[in-house]
């Protein structure tokens, strides 16, 4: 895919910024749109263009990408009067990277489809220095053959750039991450503050544990974070629920019952009702530690 | 600690006869005794002794090690009328290594130190294979004098040593593992077959989740085997069962609540009152894949 194309970026926020940057400094042309125009400031100095709105971004950009929030926020951009299913030209690549509903990754999918659009879905998991970095893992659902010719410019984002399936896939393959997470975070908390209560040194027990069968990501990286008390952000704590919620409607349209899922949920939605949804995921250690 | 002492070693499953033999290469003499002697067999042969009772050889060994199954065998080679604290030597060795209950632990160092003789719990980690290449890891609780004298001896059965604080605390340890383990277990299996039940191929699923956040030893050793429902054990579903029994009487006794934990064990009592307690803990996948 020519480097010369324009892309047009929706979403300037932690993430879409940084992807922003390393998507220029390959050599592509960006132009950019966000809700709070000042989120925008960064990137607009680094060289992007200011569109005034997302139809003028769609009709003018070969490639539509969108990393925003929510997936009401998905829903908007891509179906409102102004977004980008009526306004994209014949042809476009549109793809949502945000962490959105496997469903309405669907829906997107079959109207751009009709529309004469290429649409993919392509979720990233790696966070705010996985984007700097350029590292992403980019989870893709859509035609293989849109994703085969968006390849080169996702590997300017990311690293481990996997094609999951039909349209959805990768917003499946996200849950599938965030599923796992969920209950290992409950685990990694249990067993921290198990270990404070039979009256050990939490960290001198992470010694004996972190490099055997209870080791993960999150042990290694989070629970120190816990038993310093650090819940500085991270992953936030109201983005983690937005993406259990996710998963657990799919999974019951789907039929199916994640009792692991629902417990971390619960969990992490009482500590969000305490006030905590601002702080990172490793904050559920406060609700165990009182 | 003179390597030429007299081990007494008891229980010779799959654990305690890699243990035995890699102590007998270290040059240290083992006497052995085992509930069933054929289990015995591989380690007189490699040159230990049989002793015919727990008595005897607690009579004629500077440490007695045991690796057992349940908290009810240590409670009767140790307190029984024939058991260790009633036969072994003044300033012996007693050292369990058994996954163990913590509370039962703390007794066994009291009523030995009453006895004058020296008390370790000393659970650990690592399997089969750990214990076959000397690499198990070694969580230590007791009096750190006795840990640092028994140290050369546990550096020939393990590699990452660590002693963890008064009596108990190594079986404490050792929980806080197993409870880091059990929700993790519970996350793995429901992202696998949420993957599934979404039409994805979940293996193609693995590649893009495998070395991000949602990262472990069991995501990485285990769920490959639950898609090639290979559910030969490693480690076993009923003794997983046991462990988590012991972790949740513990919490209870420390009035702590242990949610993910209660799940997993019902869980797991659930796969094994479908007959499937001698099987690995990746049966648990067999649970949800139905």
């Amino acid at each position: 895919m020519d480097s010369e194309m324009n892309i047009g970026f929706i979403g300037t926020g932690v993430m879409g910024k940084s992807m922003v940057k390393n998507l220029m400094k390959a050599g592509y042309t960006l132009s950019v749109f966000t809700r709070t125009k000042s989120k925008a400031d960064e990137v607009i100095q680094a060289g992007a263009s200011w569109k005034n709105s997302i139809a003028e971004l769609a009709r003018t950009s070969d490639v539509i990408i969108s990393m925003v929030g929510f997936p009401e926020d998905v829903k908007e951009i891509y179906f409102g009067e102004d977004g980008i299913l009526k306004n994209a030209r014949k042809n476009a690549y549109i793809v949502d990277m945000t962490t959105s509903s496997p469903i309405l990754a669907e829906k997107i999918y079959k109207k751009a489809h009709a529309s004469g659009l290429h649409a993919l879905d392509a979720p990233v998991s790696g966070g705010d220095v996985g984007a700097e970095n350029g590292s992403l893992t980019i989870m893709a659902g859509g035609d293989e053959a849109d994703f085969k010719k968006l390849a080169p410019l996702f590997s300017t984002i990311g690293e481990n750039i996997v094609y999951q399936g039909p349209a959805g896939s990768g917003q499946h393959t996200k849950m599938s991450n965030q599923i796992t997470i969920a209950s290992n975070m409950v685990g990694v908390c249990e067993a921290m503050v198990y270990a404070k209560k039979a009256g050990l040194n939490p960290e001198t027990v992470l010694e004996s544990i972190t490099n055997g069968a209870a080791g993960s990501w999150s042990l290694s990286n989070l629970a120190p974070r816990m038993l310093q008390h650090d819940f500085a952000p991270g992953f936030y704590v109201k983005h983690f629920i937005k993406d259990m919620g996710i998963a657990l409607e799919s999974a019951k349209q789907m039929d199916v019952t994640l009792p692991g899922l629902e417990l971390a949920e619960r969990l992490y939605q009482k500590l969000a009702d305490a006030g905590e949804g601002n702080k990172g995921t490793q904050a559920l250690y406060m609700l165990f530690d009182d």
